[in-house]
C-alpha cells in the first residue's frame, strides 16, 4: 500500500527537512511544497492527507488550499494562531495549533523574566549607573512565593516545574479546572481574582481566543499584590494596553515582563505601542523572542510532526481550533 | 549549673534579637553588648564563651577583645571574612564565618543573573529602544547546558541545585575535589582549565584567600566560550579587574554579571572601579544585594547561632577561619 502523503507548505532550514523526513519517514511520504511545480505539485495538493505549515493562507494560497481533496489535517508549527485567517479554510478541513511547541525555551525565558525582575538587577543597575548603591534594599524571596499560571497547557505546566523546582507555590488556571500536575491550587477562569491576589509571580500562558482578548483589565490588576511582577509570554491582547500602562505608572514597585505584545512584527508587520512601555524602569522587555534557542525550531517540529502521525494512526490529532479560537 | 554566656557585640533587630534568643535560649545566656555598661560590661566580656559579631574590631573595640579571657569562638555573622582585621584578635581565639549565611536569597540571585544574560534580556531591551525588534537572534539554551561552579561551599552547592533542577549539568570545584553532591564533574583548582572551557555559565562562589586572590586572569578567560556567561557573586578580587574589562571589550557575546566589586561601600567605604563596567551592555550589574531577601537577616543569625552550639555541646565548631583566609 503506497504511503499517505504529508506536504509541508515552506522550505525549512536542511535540520528541520531532515527532522521530519526522519520522524515521519517510516509511515509517510514527506514533500516540501517549494520543490514541487506544474502537475506534481497539484497532484500532491490533491492527494495529501496532512499539510505542515507556519501560515497556511501565506504559505500555500487560496487556490492550492482548494485543491486540498483529501487532506484531514493542517497542522501549524506555530503554538498561537490567533493571527491566521482560518475562515478562508473550507470549514470540513480540521486545523491544528502546535500547542506546547516551544514549552522548553519559553519557560527559561519566563524564569528569567520573573527572576530578573524580582531581584531588581535592571532597576539597581541603573541605580548603580546613577551613583546609588543599594546594598540593603531587600529584593524578593522566589522560594515559598506564589506562582500564577494563567493558562496551564504545555507551555503553562513546563513554566510551573521551574518555578516549583526553584520553591515557588503554584496556583494554576485552566478550562477543566483540574491536573495531573502538582500544584497549590487549579481553578478554572472563574477563579481569577483569588489567583491575581495570590500571585508573587503572575505568568500569562493562554491562548488567544474570543474569551480570553481583553481578559486583564484595570478591576484585575488592582488585586495584585503592590510588587507583583506580571510576566505575559501569550499574546499582547490578553492583557488590556490602557489599563497595564495606567497600572505600571501608579505602582512603581510593580514589575511587567513583556514578551508578547499588542502589534509585532510577525502578526502585524510592524512594533507599535500605545504608550512608552519601553522607557519605564518598571517593564522589562523582549521581542517576542522567547521560542528562539539553538534547536528549539527542531523539536518544534517534530511535536507537529507527532500530532499528524497521531492523526495518520488513526488515534485522532489532538490540539485543533475550535471556534473559540477561530479569531479571523 | 550556670549556663554559658554567648555575647552578642551588637543590638541587632528585634526578630534577629528574638531569633537568637530563641535558638540559643535553651543552652546558653544570650546578652546583647550595647545593653550592658560599667562593671556589668566587664563582667560579660570576662566570662563570654562566645561572642557572635559582624564585625569583632569595630564592634567589639580591641578594649573589649583583651578582656575576653573564657572565649573560645568569636563567630562572625557574614559569609565573608576576609576583610576583617584578624590579625588583631588573640590567635587563641578560634573566628569562624559564617559559611552559606545567605545560600538561599544568593543562589536564587544568580539563577536571576545567570538567566537573564543567556536570554539578552538587558540587551534586548537596550535595542528595542533603539527600534530593532530582533524576534530571531537566537538566545542562550539552559537546559542540557553546563554551569561550573569555583567554590563548592554552601552556597556553590545551593546554586548547583537550582542549576541542576534547570536542566544543566555542573561542573564543580572545590577544596577535596570530593562531594556528596549530584554534579557530571568535581575537581580541585588544579581542573580550573577544563571548568573554563567546558562553562556555559560559570558562577564564582569562592571564599577571598590567600589563594584566590586574582584567581582568574586573562589566561582563564580567554578559555571561555564566546558567548559564556560569568556570574561573580563571591569578592571582586578574586577576578582580575584589568584582565576582566579587557576580556568583555574584545568579546561582545561574552557577559558577565557583577554582584561583587573590587571596591565596595561595606568593606572599602565606597564604590569604585577602574574601568566603566556599568557602561557596557554585555554587564548586569546589582549593588552586593544577593543576600537581601525578607528574613535572610535572621536564617543567617539562626545559622551562626547553630554553630556556636556547636562549640558549647562540644561537637566542634565549624568554618573556622585558617591561616589562608586570613588576608589582614
Amino acid at each position: 500500500m503506497e504511503k499517505p502523503l504529508v506536504l509541508v507548505s515552506h522550505a525549512p532550514p536542511d535540520e528541520i527537512r531532515d527532522a521530519l523526513a526522519k520522524h515521519i519517514g517510516d509511515e509517510a511520504s514527506v514533500r516540501f511544497l517549494p520543490d514541487l511545480s506544474g502537475p506534481e505539485r497539484d497532484t500532491a495538493l490533491r492527494s495529501a492527507r496532512a499539510v505542515i505549515t507556519y501560515h497556511p493562507i501565506r504559505d500555500l494560497g487560496i487556490d492550492a488550499i482548494a485543491l486540498l481533496d483529501n487532506c484531514q489535517l493542517i497542522q501549524c508549527l506555530t503554538a498561537g494562531i490567533d493571527y491566521l485567517p482560518l475562515s478562508e479554510i473550507p470549514p470540513h478541513i480540521p486545523v491544528a495549533y502546535n500547542a506546547g511547541a516551544y514549552a522548553e525555551p519559553m519557560s527559561e525565558h519566563v524564569v528569567a523574566m520573573a527572576l530578573a525582575a524580582s531581584k531588581r538587577l535592571t532597576v539597581e543597575h541603573n541605580n548603580m549607573r546613577a551613583g546609588d548603591f543599594n546594598q540593603f534594599l531587600p529584593t524578593k524571596k522566589i522560594r515559598g512565593a506564589t506562582c500564577g499560571v494563567l493558562g496551564f497547557g504545555e507551555t503553562g505546566r513546563e513554566v510551573a516545574r521551574l518555578m516549583r523546582d526553584l520553591g515557588m507555590r503554584i496556583e494554576a488556571l485552566n478550562r477543566s479546572g483540574t491536573t495531573d500536575e502538582e500544584v497549590d491550587f487549579i481553578g478554572k477562569l472563574d477563579d481569577l481574582d483569588r489567583v491575581m491576589a495570590a500571585a508573587d509571580v503572575l505568568v500569562i500562558t493562554l491562548a488567544l481566543t474570543r474569551n480570553t482578548d481583553r481578559l486583564i483589565r484595570s478591576e484585575h490588576l488592582d488585586r495584585l499584590k503592590p510588587d507583583a511582577v506580571l510576566v505575559n509570554v501569550a499574546r499582547g491582547e490578553i492583557v488590556d494596553e490602557d489599563d497595564l500602562y495606567r497600572h505600571l505608572i501608579e505602582n512603581p514597585s510593580f514589575t511587567a515582563c513583556l514578551e508578547a505584545w499588542w502589534i509585532e512584527p510577525v502578526r502585524h508587520g510592524k512594533f507599535e505601542t500605545k504608550h512608552s512601555f519601553l522607557d519605564l524602569p518598571n517593564v522589562i522587555a523582549s521581542p517576542h523572542n522567547s521560542a528562539m534557542t539553538d534547536g528549539a525550531l527542531v523539536v518544534a517540529a517534530k511535536r507537529g510532526a507527532e500530532n499528524v502521525l497521531r492523526m495518520l494512526r488513526g488515534e485522532g490529532a489532538r490540539f485543533l481550533a475550535g471556534d473559540d479560537v477561530r479569531m479571523l
